[in-house]
């Protein structure tokens, strides 16, 4: 399983397609709607590229890398090569027609220009049977040191639980820089904090580490928080996850 | 500015008190109003201990820890001793009758027995005289090296956002591990892309680094993702900030 098609040209595909050619594996075409994006992708990895499924050359391996809600269109036009995907929401019913197919899912946030360490990215493997399973397992032990198998079901949880911790968690830090920067505070100054919040995780749930006005039931402080809130959704997103919080702890 | 009184007994007490003894200042007495936590700290500080405020020894400075609410009514007992309180949220002018007052708010989220890299930890300096402030600034620096001056107002801005950065990630990482708990995965399957999720921070704003669902505006997994929650307030949570974000990056 050593040369391999990416079909997409984004995060996903980018980081992926670097992190396997960097581990001597063969990149032979990148394939993607937009040409200029498969060029670029494809310079990066040495390939040959296309804006067209039925330029596919021969490969052991497809990777899809595409949007979830193109994953299927892609699916039913290629059924004698073994084929994976790597959404975290797609179950692999979607390939119903190939007898190689599977689910090889980073769970990690890529974005252009921000270098990820892939040996330590979860990567979750499925298949629609043991001998395929076992090659991309190998596959993907080659580019990082957590492999682990997980149903269709548990990975759309998983996927949940990654949009909680990373992309909610994220929008916190975005609305915290808003309220920051109209007092005229660097967002920088939160650092120490977010590394605490984040390490105390390493040995503790974070249910058992909470701290704050919600945790103590400080409805004294909280109402004045929401006063001083000028933008009408964060007051609501205030109000919402301080009531978690405080039923959480009850 | 050698001899120091603690009033308060809880987390910031003990993590400013031991702080301050490891860096050679004498906590002259601990005063808190359960007698039994007064005295937990006291040994730890190797110091006297009370649970009422007329018991007051001398000392060069009292810093109050106490709840928010409580700080009023510590504050109108105490006008002939140079005195700070510890909270984000209220504001320098509870000590009305004080000549030498201020603020001396570590942003920090302290829990009893996690260790905190206190030099790190950002000190919010504010006081009612220039010559105070200095002293204060130089008690200060002695435990961080992260000092900074900072008046009542911007000091609850601060508040709030390391309310969001702070206690509502933990409260996202507390959903996710229930969410993973209930499929049977380790939580800890997701510390590589919650440490990718902050290291980003260092280098860039959050809002151009979100990633996900939706800042995709992917509506299909947006739906699928809430027909999959089954607890009602994580369901108005994830509906919350998916259309916070979508906001964000309209």
């Amino acid at each position: 399983m050593k040369n391999i098609i990416l079909i997409g040209s984004g995060n996903v595909a980018t980081h992926l397609g670097i992190n396997l050619k960097n581990n001597n594996f063969n990149i032979v075409q990148v394939i993607s709607s937009t040409l200029k994006n498969a060029e670029t992708l494809a310079t990066k990895l040495d390939s040959d590229f296309s804006n067209n499924i039925s330029d596919l050359k021969k490969a052991d391996l497809i990777i899809v890398a595409v949007s979830d809600n193109e994953i299927g269109n892609v699916a039913n036009q290629i059924i004698n090569t073994p084929i994976v995907h790597t959404s975290g929401s797609v179950g692999l019913e979607v390939f119903k027609n190939n007898n190689n197919a599977g689910v090889f899912y980073p769970l990690q946030t890529f974005n252009t220009n921000v270098e990820v360490a892939f040996k330590e990215v979860p990567i979750c493997i499925e298949a629609n049977n043991k001998d395929f399973e076992k090659e991309i397992i190998k596959l993907a032990q080659n580019i990082s040191e957590n492999v682990v198998k997980m149903d269709s079901k548990q990975r759309k949880q998983l996927h949940i639980a990654a949009v909680f911790s990373c992309n909610f968690t994220n929008q916190m830090f975005a609305i915290s820089d808003d309220i920051l920067e109209k007092s005229n505070i660097e967002f920088k100054l939160l650092l120490p904090l977010i590394k605490q919040t984040v390490n105390k995780l390493k040995t503790k749930k974070a249910i058992e580490v909470q701290t704050g006005p919600a945790k103590r039931k400080d409805l004294e402080i909280i109402k004045q928080h929401l006063n001083l809130i000028s933008n009408k959704k964060n007051k609501e997103i205030y109000k919402l996850i301080s009531e978690s919080i405080i039923k959480t702890h009850e």
